[in-house]
Parts: C-alpha cells; structure tokens; sequence
C-alpha cells in the first residue's frame, strides 16, 4: 500500500472504536486504474450503495466518492484502489447507532504482477474444503465478513501450481472463486454462472460479462449449479474486476480446454 | 470507550492495513471487571488460545495477556474488558502472511446499566428474522465476523419491550441469542443447550454453567434444539459473561415461569 485517505484525508490509522474493526459492519470495492480511468466505476458506486441500504445505513453521495476515487487514481497508470466503506464509530454492542456517522477509507495499492500467462494460457483451480454458509441475508454483498475467504485461501501457498479456489456452499453448489466469480460454457454454448442468491458476492465484471453476453447474442443463464455439473462444461473461467478473465485449464485433476466464449469474454473484460 | 492499549500501550487508533479491519481476521473475548477481578479469566485465555490455532495464527502469550488485563482492572469497581486479537498487517488479498504478527487490542468500557428488574423478573425475547448461516469451520469460534449479529440486533429498537433476540440457523435449529448463549430446562428437568458444531459461539458463561451443573448432579445435555421443541420446555434462560443469567419469561408470544434451574444458573454465574 503507498496512500490512504480516511474521509477524504491523508490517513494511515483508523480510530479504534470503528465498527468496520469490531464488527466487519461494512462494505468494500476493488477498483482498477489504467491510465488514469477507472473502469465500471458507476457499476462499483451503485453496488456500493445498495450494498450500504441493505445493511441500513446511508452511503456517502456518489459525486464525493468519485470525487475522491478520481484523485486517488489521477496520474496512475495502474494501480488498485480499495475503497471500504464502514458504520463508523459506535459504542460496546451489536446494536447499529441510530444515526450512524459512515467512515470511508480509500487505499491505493500498486497493481499485482500477476504473469501475463494465465491470461494467455490458463490458470489451475483447487476446491476449497472450506464452505461458504448460506446466508439470504447477506448473499451478493461485498462485506466486510470475509474470514472464509481467508481460511479458504489459506488452504494453498504461492508455488505457482494453484491460482485460485472454487468455493461451494454448504449443499455442494459452486459458488465463487475466493477472489474471483465463476462463468462455465455447456456443452451447448451456454454461458452459465451461479445465481447469488444465498452466498457470494455480486461481482461487477461478473455483471459486465453478462451484460456484454446479452448484448452479443451469447445465450446466458444465472442459476444453482451443482459442482458435479462442473465436469460436463465446455469453458470455464474466473474473473473480477482486477485480473479480468482467466481461462480455468484444470479444476483439481478435471482438464479444460479454452474456448471461443471465454476468449470473447476476455475482449469484454478489456473493452470496460 | 474510556481506556484502550494496542500491543500493550495507549493508543486509540489502529494501522488501515490491519486485517481485522479488511477481513474481519481476528478474535475477541469480552470480560467482566468484579473488584477488580475478572472472573472465569483462564476460560477466555484458553478460548482465545484455541481460536488462533483454528485460524491459523500464534496466540499472544498468555502471561503478556493476562499482565495486560489485569493492569487494566485494577482498581475498577466494574468495567468490561473487551481484546481483540487480529492477524496483524498484510497486503492486499485474503491470503494470510506467512509470519503474521499479530495486533492485540484491549478497550475498557463502562460497565452496561442493564436494570436489576431484568435478572430479578425476566426478560422478553424475539425471534430473529436474520438466521446464522452454517459454517462447520467457523462454528464455536468468538471471531470479528459479526454482521449476522449487527443485521439481528437491528431488528428490534430500545423501547424495553424486548430485551434479546434468539437467533435460529438456516434449518431452524436454535443457536443463541444476538449477544448470549441460550439454555432451555425439559419437563423432566434436563438442561439442554444448543451444540455449536454447525453455527454460534462457545461461550465462556455457558461452560461454566455446563460444568458447575455437572458438579451439582443436573443432567444436562448438549445437542441440536429444533426451534419447535422450545414451546414445550419449561425454563428458558440467556446468560453470558457479562449479563451472568437472564431468566426468560416471554418468547415472542410465549410465556414461561422462572423455575428452579434458572435460579440455581444466577448462583451458579454470580460465583464464577
């Protein structure tokens, strides 16, 4: 990390009593630079804020927000920016203040030297055995509660034989990667992701690709996938709004081909 | 908030790069100042303990911990203790460092004003509407992923009509309440407490009851408690290390008597 804002100034420490600590009571969004712009900025923004009215309290306006991501990304040429947006300050206790006081905090992080390989040629998918718990209440959000991300990542190290983790839910169903939504092509050319209805995060390149899928013609479906469905798909890939898309080549000791809708999916992905 | 200590030392601000803040990766217990003391002190030493080594990262010594809470006991008539022990500093991404150092956080707070009426008479509880997802890897743990419990405890305001809210799991099964552990007397006079294997925390208060009602010859038994069975039983209590015991009298429409295994429960925590 080299710059830190915390509602709008130059910080690098947080107070304590913030329930984005105590509590994870809050909300994040990884954004992209390149060449100044950010990409899918609105998208961000509006997940953002409804993200903000589902756990109850009110977001900062929309023009300080990108207001603020605009000057943190301003003269970048790449780079990520982590935005969290917390309750505030509260006293000991669940119970959310009546009139709570949002912290902001906007990190900027150099961009990650993924290889340009994985783009090109693949990457390799472990399962996780850490399941994520089916949560209605707080399925699509991108909260601030992520220590099954944690544990699920935890559970391979940096030898360059895996990139990334499948998580399923409790009942077996794919639901996300640890970092990355989930997109499978059938064996009939439907491009398949899983519906987020009762876990994982709502992912705005997940969003773009079906958005940019409909607007091509390329027939979509958002539903339950079971992980056995997994072995009888065309493609696969993952993606979120940092790396883009990276085409799966091997889930476990299952093989991949990469495909002609993953490929587009790819120019979508560098087209936001 | 009057008091708080980072890594032993007065601060009241803590590092943005801090992943009890981005992932809510850390624990924490919360303590009950008495005259000083702080009672069932090696019961919330040995919980934290193991809670670091299910997520992975070395507990502080146990003997820096127990200098650090003491020193901040001393001399308090009455105060809660609140530690939170984080995974320290890390870099962008969900994947723990190899070396964590981690952060320990000690607040001190005024001690809750909750009226004598309510350990005396009783108190009325709701049903959540917000259930615990299932998550056999994080079950049992008091970890800083709480937004299940912020989401509860907002559903109810501070009129005093209710006092606690019970918190099922996807299936129905009874967990705990927002902020208490929940025991339940059958006709035959077995006290039964949800197991934790699936979803809640292990709390320190409900292992001493456990115990002490081993020692006095009450059969107690542990295991999952369907939400239905609880309208035939006929004590409900909620306790925790702070509140001790809050006989139940209301659950949603449901009414109890306050019964002798309640009572003897009060003892029971009051003596910890």
């Amino acid at each position: 990390m080299n710059v830190c804002w915390i509602d709008g100034r130059p910080a690098d420490s947080l107070p304590v009593s913030d329930r984005g600590l105590h509590y994870g009571d809050g909300l994040f969004e990884t954004l992209p630079v390149r060449d100044g712009r950010i990409p899918l900025l609105d998208a961000h923004l509006e997940r953002l804020r409804e993200g903000c009215g589902r756990l109850g309290f009110i977001a900062t306006a929309d023009e300080v927000l990108r207001g603020e991501l605009r000057h943190a990304a301003d003269g970048q040429a790449r780079a990520v920016l982590k935005l969290m947006v917390t309750r505030g300050s509260g006293g000991r206790g669940y119970r959310p203040p009546d009139n709570p006081a949002p912290t902001r905090l906007l990190l900027r992080y150099p961009w990650p030297d993924h290889p340009a390989s994985w783009q090109d040629h693949g990457v390799s998918l472990r399962v996780c055995t850490t399941r994520l718990g089916i949560h209605p209440e707080l399925a699509g959000l991108k909260h601030l509660n992520r220590l099954e991300q944690v544990l699920a990542r935890a559970e391979w190290g940096d030898s360059g034989e895996i990139q990334e983790g499948l998580m399923l839910d409790g009942e077996g169903a794919v639901v996300e990667g640890t970092m990355t939504n989930v997109f499978a092509v059938t064996p009939e050319g439907v491009l398949v992701t899983p519906d987020m209805n009762r876990a994982g995060v709502y992912g705005v390149m997940r969003r773009h690709i079906l958005e940019q899928a409909d607007k091509a013609g390329t027939p979509t479906r958002v539903r339950r996938l079971p992980f056995a469905e997994l072995l009888g798909m065309r493609e696969l890939f993952v993606c979120n709004s940092i790396i883009g898309v990276w085409p799966v080549v091997r889930l476990g000791e299952h093989r991949y081909e990469i495909g002609p809708v993953t490929r587009r999916a790819q120019g979508w992905a560098m087209q936001a």
